[in-house]
């Protein structure tokens, strides 16, 4: 069993943060999470995504309606409870959106954090597991790449988001030594829960590979757009390190465990499957598992995509004692389930509840998907 | 005359932002001003620095007691009067302190800015002039240092917030075409009006170094500490571009000028004469033109202090029609003119005012006095 007893979930009726949570109940945890629903089905204030959750593992979550910059309210359900430790999901992540509507994004994103932070340290809870992403690395200079390579020189908002609240967290690692931080960069999570009852269903547009290929597998798209079929790569279309969101969740139970063996400071970890993988190959795999067609049109390239991204992820396995599991088969097999299952992910009526306050810009698919 | 003429100065009751409002006013302005008192000085809410820039140049300046935290009385102020441009001062500047209290920083100085360009862009008020700062550059890769010169890579909180703000405004202006901005990036402010009547006088301890020389000349001080003796410099000390108050006024009220003339989206320029000078230099003039002399005592240097930086001002020159004017002699004099009126700064009683909430927590001199 864990020292620690309650875990203080943020964007945990999102799609990382809901697998994330199943993990750290089957671990032995108790999860306290809020959710602003930005980007998550609720249904009259209940997060559909963590009763899933709860049905799953026959644990109960305690859940709060709560929005990062409404400090007060966060103020409020932090001190409900016992905290041990938070994992910070919460964020906005769409990078087509994120260049439209910069404020959205740096207020969101920067001022939640600093709100989540300020609480955290009121209520003499300094344990955090953060959820950065591969996009701080910016255009790699090496391949594959260790967290040694240099960070920033980023090409859109949401990722120097991620950025400057690790530079944050840095500052403020460095000024109070009682701080005790990891910071988790995710390479492209995909893939869902094995049981199919909970997977991504964003209620803004796809801005991701999987989803985005399940759609035209499923009959709701005609075909997919893949930006760039010429690149110096494999077959020519650009390369990621997808991950299964159940091998993330894990390597959020096993920063969870390193925190509580060792006051760290901060540490910062990849969490990748350190293998490459091209859209072409990931479309193949689908296709096999599924056993439907998804057909594809390569157009001209995309100013600003990546065009080779995968991690080294030999640190987390080192020192977390942690390593992705899962092939790109089951990442395709259990994000299928997932679809067949839920058509139209969680809503049940014909209407999809759609987050207040949200605005749908992005409506071309990253078709490298690394921005996650 | 200008076709502007209300212009919104955030942090207007500081050093900077007193000089720049004589400068505005006599070049045609009306001036609507906020500060927070958190580095000034105030006598019941009144800002005493702009009673004095009143005094000096015959005309009003319309004050309010605001920080800009305070969204909703930011507002209010703005609702007020018609705004053509804001120049945006306002922000905590030590970098000591910084290192100590990334949170204030980042607060006070990112969403601080983001709540001004969220009123600014909620009246359509679109234009802006940034106080940034040399800081943004890290150690120099080059000199002198031009606009192109790398940004990022900073080693202390205060000079990040500057350029996290730096980006923000970047993306925003991408985003938007409406804004209108000109970003300065300040050099080494010192000197003070001709008149002797306004100057530096911070609440908080200081940490340039030209009040420090003032503190030691006027006998406050026993001696002046000289933190690295054995730089690759000509007397093997620190080097910086000292700029006159009243030149960087100045370039204030020429990019207003630029701003009106042409729709620029976002331009940054250097404000710096462009020559270099040594700590013993500077020590060596004051002593010259004050007729007392400075005792210095030489240390070791300190870990992350740079050696030497000074600007290429020819971007402002060439696109601003601006550039310095003033000698580091009049720098001296001017401020010497002030310490003499002035000994004890803006305060007429006893007890300095100390601002609330600011916490003092800096008591080194920054020899190299880059951080401004």
């Amino acid at each position: 069993m864990p020292k620690w007893k309650n875990v203080f979930v943020t964007g945990g009726a999102g799609y990382i943060g809901s697998h994330c949570i199943v993990e750290l109940l089957e671990a032995g945890y108790d999860v306290i999470a809020v959710d602003n629903f930005a980007n998550s089905v609720n249904d009259n204030g209940e997060a559909i995504s963590l009763k899933k959750v709860e049905q799953i593992t026959g644990k109960p979550v305690a859940f709060y309606q709560c929005d990062l910059l409404d400090k007060p309210k966060l103020e409020e359900v932090f001190s409900k409870h016992e905290i041990d430790c938070v994992i910070h999901f919460a964020a906005i992540k769409a990078v087509g959106e994120s260049m439209q509507f910069p404020f959205m994004y740096y207020k969101n994103n920067l001022i939640g954090t600093i709100n989540l932070l300020e609480v955290m340290q009121a209520h003499g809870c300094q344990q955090l597991v953060f959820s950065s992403s591969c996009t701080v690395y910016g255009n790699p200079e090496h391949l594959p790449i260790t967290e040694t390579h240099p960070t920033g020189n980023i090409t859109n908002v949401y990722g120097r988001t991620k950025f400057f609240i690790e530079e944050m967290l840095k500052d403020v690692s460095a000024a109070d030594k009682s701080w005790n931080i990891i910071s988790l960069r995710y390479f492209n999570p995909v893939g869902a829960h094995p049981s199919g009852d909970i997977g991504e269903d964003p209620t803004k547009p796809f801005t991701n590979l999987m989803p985005y290929i399940a759609q035209v597998a499923i009959g709701n798209k005609p075909y997919l757009t893949i930006f760039g079929g010429d690149y110096e790569t494999t077959d020519g279309t650009g390369i990621r390190d997808y991950i299964h969101v159940m091998d993330l969740a894990s390597g959020h139970v096993a920063a969870l465990k390193a925190l509580q063996n060792e006051h760290l400071r901060l540490k910062v970890y990849n969490l990748g499957t350190g293998e490459g993988c091209s859209v072409l190959q990931l479309i193949k795999k689908f296709e096999e598992v599924t056993k439907t067609k998804v057909p594809y049109k390569i157009e001209d390239r995309r100013i600003g995509d990546i065009v080779s991204m995968y991690a080294n992820a030999n640190l987390a396995k080192e020192e977390l004692g942690w390593q992705a599991k899962c092939t790109v088969e089951e990442m395709c097999k259990d994000f299928w389930r997932w679809k067949i299952k839920n058509p139209n992910g969680y809503k049940t009526d014909a209407v999809k509840q759609v987050a207040n306050g949200t605005t749908h810009t992005s409506t071309s698919v990253t078709q490298n998907g690394v921005h996650k």
